[in-house]
């Protein structure tokens, strides 16, 4: 038996959008036991909530994310407003019980992010950070297949996260070119520096180097970075390098990894998001290659939309994921993958680039208090 | 302002669910003017539809279709039962006056396909044909370079839908292996024809080749066809080549193309359905290639999506366009591309690929009603 | 020990060139017991001749090919004259016991290639046919996967070879858009067909289509055709696709080909001619998939060059395994793949494609002489 | 008209082969003024020398590459032996006057290589270094492209060189586990440093990593490293990251780079040598996205060998390419990129990684001698 769950959302922007879509989809698509009720969404306007209403198909609208969150239809948040707000917001949902379901970064800086995590702990109430790319069964595959040891002991990891949306010097200055938080160390990044974790586990070390290539724009002054690269070292001992740009002509979603282990290696590059390669290396010398597998029935989060084979997921069917993952952790009342510990912990690896291109050195990074 | 419509859907198996999905998520994503509300399907059992309505998310429930399209809260039908109930169906909505979606292929034969074209003529009442494949930004890009004299008069298609779900021998015979209509030319041929009268305009003149590979499944004779194939010219004297298969190992999702034209050259595989690969025969020599282009913003149907360059469309993001346009048929009052008629043009095609194949002669189609 | 072997060579030409090369490379790369002497060159002109000789590192020169297959110092012939020559060439080298290496296609008509192969049957004499692209590591490694039964049995084998070097319209008459035997069924058909056979096996039957897409090139009328393609099917009862064109933009090296089986899958581009992509049919469905396997020492042809994994052979090195392979014929004086017999049985499917083009009917090939 | 040189070729390893078969076709491939002889070759062993001699064809052999280095006949001296020898034969032949090719790394260490380089100024006589791989028409067309500024002034160079060779971790230890010169810094990363500065010029300062991933093969301790990186700062200020491993399972040529400027980018694998991907930035937004250009009769290299489109080049021709550019410098008198001095600042860009490593900090580089 189904059961309606009222859900509140906070912001009608790109990802309050994705979030709506997914919340009225999810229900159909997964079988969940929690139905979605898309009660309330909340934007920073009375005006426009009404509209983002009825355009994104919720039954009531508000100026107020407070009036949203004290509401008792309202039985658990999802956070797609600006970072600022994601902490205040997190804390009054949790005061309440409320599980809270909030898109990354976790918030605008690190202090911010341990009090939602200290929040999130103090009240134990189901909490989750919305790192989209990690969940698509590509890489739920790369997770599983290093788990299972397919390719063995971790050696090296390359992940990047480079796109052009700003490779265009003419392009004019944005609220993306202002404030280190909106830069491609706020934006970019964080999804490689999750991706990495999530692949090669804890980060131990890193040295960095960061860029900003275009310094003004239309006569303004860009304060924040186009790109940042560091090596690091895993916990595990592996070797690392994470790149982040945003000025890379030609890379759309250029959100991709190579891995080598001790008996194989994995590719992927999600401009192709339903394709990963596959090296086993105890394959005979004249068939050793990678092996191009087109995710199918037989993949995680794949299976789950009992779609064909090589009828392909998509960016929305990412988010449609993670609202099934929040329904069914509100439904357990057990956390699910990925919570803010883990947004907290990319926050940390941000710290260390930052710190290290201040420095010129290696910086170790400390994990007393590390994610799951 | 958005206004409800009734939907009532018709089948809950691998299309059924799909549509119900596209339904519920159609009206966030594209803000369409016309918002379905689902309010009954229908099943071939009253339990089943039962089931089937909380499973999916529909109010109400039947187990004869008759009752669905009946019911005065039902606007508009959505087919995807078996092939042999098309027709009843839609002339049953037609009568009434309510737009039908139908599921490929539009009917179990020829004759009822010239029917349903028939009724739906008679009747002035919208109807739509669902080959989703077509209707991917990519596709309705490579049609848009097409039309817009990209790659210049066309010289050469060739057009494949291959899969792999029988390739292995020792499956089992089942439903898909008994029936011309369940076969390979009443499955995949129908998508790689449909793709070739998309992209190339209508056949003129083909001959065939067919073949079942493997005449027998746990001893169970196999009576229908595993690939299929023909040489064809299109009416606007370009080559063609047209292949199906069920039995291509590897293959997973192979609805591919390449085309050549006199001033460039497409290729596509919807194994990696972002990208299309354009070549422009002006291009420097130094410079000559297939570009490899994904689909984004600045393309047809993913614009509507407002999906950020690289973010990628799956395959239920097909079924929601086909729902928006069938809304946006709905609410016109026009037709849509691809309508019935569109479904029996294919029809016809098969018959004469079954009748080249008995013959081994070339065999002419015409094309008095050939659909716009 | 190695011996010395005075060659002639009659063309110098592209691929009079090609092999002047090859002669001179083939000794080391591959520690052959025969070591070519490059001892006297022919072409139309004694002048020509001799700038060729300085040019290409001949000793010897001369503006008769007569003189040279007669010259005692000259103990083997390698053609690489225009089509209408290798008869006579053939014939007279033949007539003196002298063994004989002869450019694709065989003969300017079959009536010349059937002469040829009855000469060289009645001589005893070592002959060979350069179908260069056939012997590649990669098609060789094909071949063997089909020949170990790696894919089991043949279903389905598309065969390509498609060029852009015609496709501009603009581009004016030259030799090659006058005379079948200079057309596209004349040059790169040929190549394409004898690939069919070397991994599918006899043709038995095909039904074509030939067309002149380009009918007049600054005014003066095109005599062959653009491109063709056939329908077929092989002896051992798998269908076939083979096509050839000359007018495909984009397309440099399109000499390509798929093949499904009863057990896995092959695919190949010359554009990228050192990787096969082998699908076994039998791997984990989670691991499914195209393996991309750069050729290497595990691989025919390249483990003999004692090339590293991933080094890489290009065109040249094809043409040095042609002479690597006539040398060991001659001095085996055992006869080697591919002799002229395989030149004719290209030439055969080449008519059959007329004749089916002309009749629009399906025809049936004998094999009653097939070779090897 | 060409003229003979005799030449003496001290090596008849990997190398030495690869450079006796070049001496062969460089003639008759290029037409090259000067026809290399292949006067001498000398190894280890008078033994060993003879049978090379025979194997290779050359005329003489000798057990002493001092007799070689003085004997009349030899004009000029290819050096492809041990590392530790490149010194003291490179000194002897510039005493004598005679020009030098010599394989990479330039020699056994820094000292030696700046010993080299000053007996090179000093005598004034041609010499050459082999980094075969950056002379392909691939890499030679993306030179070019960014010295045409096609991709506009550089923002990020990743140049990588991954192989796999000893991936396994139970292969046994060999000369290549022992000694830093023999390690992957002294065997693959000199590639990619001499690629990294080739297209992004000198480096100005680097913060590196080194790492042995199996200390010990079969009971044997692995001295020398298996993997290396370094995040770099070219002196043109764009970012850089270079990166070499002999344990990349599923690498076998991953002699790679993706470079990103402001108008543009470039991507290129040696594993597809044949094709340079090249996004230009201002394409129309519809159309943008990275081409592959097969290298052919319009880039750089390619057009001297007067091959077809997509005929295509391989390892062997790069060598080919090596030694008609050692010709042309002989015969010009002038020095052919890349000479000495070239190989000299590999080895202090290795120098820098080894300081970065063991200090952990930047290290910078000064270029008071830099190569041209």
């Amino acid at each position: 038996m189904t059961r309606e769950i009222g859900i509140g959302l906070i912001g009608a922007g790109y990802m309050g959008k994705a979030h709506a879509v997914a919340l009225q989809a999810v229900g159909a698509v997964f079988n969940t036991a929690l139905r979605p009720r898309c009660e309330m969404i909340a934007t920073r306007s009375a005006d426009g909530a009404r509209a983002a209403a009825e355009r994104l198909g919720f039954k009531r609208s508000t100026g107020d994310w407070r009036e949203l969150v004290a509401d008792p239809a309202i039985e658990a948040i999802v956070i797609a407003s600006q970072q600022d707000t994601h902490r205040a917001i997190s804390e009054a949902a949790f005061a309440l019980g409320k599980p809270v379901f909030c898109e990354k970064p976790l918030a605008e800086n690190t202090a911010s992010a341990e009090a939602m995590v200290d929040a999130a702990r103090a009240s134990g109430v189901v909490n989750m950070i919305g790192f989209n790319y990690v969940r698509t069964p590509a890489t739920q595959f790369a997770r599983q297949l290093i788990a299972d040891g397919a390719i063995g002991t971790l050696r090296y990891l390359h992940i990047e996260h480079t796109e052009d949306f700003l490779a265009d010097a003419s392009l004019p200055a944005n609220w993306r070119t202002e404030g280190l938080a909106n830069g491609n160390l706020g934006d970019l990044a964080p999804h490689a520096i999750n991706c990495a974790i999530a692949l090669g586990g804890d980060i131990a070390a890193l040295v960095s180097d960061v860029q900003t290539v275009v310094p003004e724009r239309g006569g303004v002054a860009v304060t924040n970075d186009d790109q940042a690269q560091c090596l690091c070292r895993f916990a595990n001992g592996a070797m690392g390098h994470i790149l982040s740009s945003r000025v890379a002509h030609g890379r759309k979603m250029g959100y991709a990894y190579e891995i080598h282990g001790s008996t194989g290696s994995i590719r992927f590059d999600q401009e192709d998001q339903n394709a990963v390669w596959l090296c086993r290396g105890d394959a005979p010398a004249s068939e050793a290659g990678f092996t191009k597998i087109l995710t199918g029935p037989a993949h995680p989060n794949y299976e789950a939309f009992c779609l064909g084979p090589g009828h392909g997921t998509g960016y929305q069917d990412q988010i449609i994921i993670e609202q099934r993952d929040f329904l069914s952790a509100i439904d357990s009342g057990q956390p699910h993958w990925l919570d803010f510990a883990h947004g907290l912990a990319v926050h940390r690896v941000l710290d260390a680039m930052v710190a290290s291109h201040a420095s010129g050195a290696w910086v170790e990074l400390s994990h007393g208090e590390s994610p799951a």
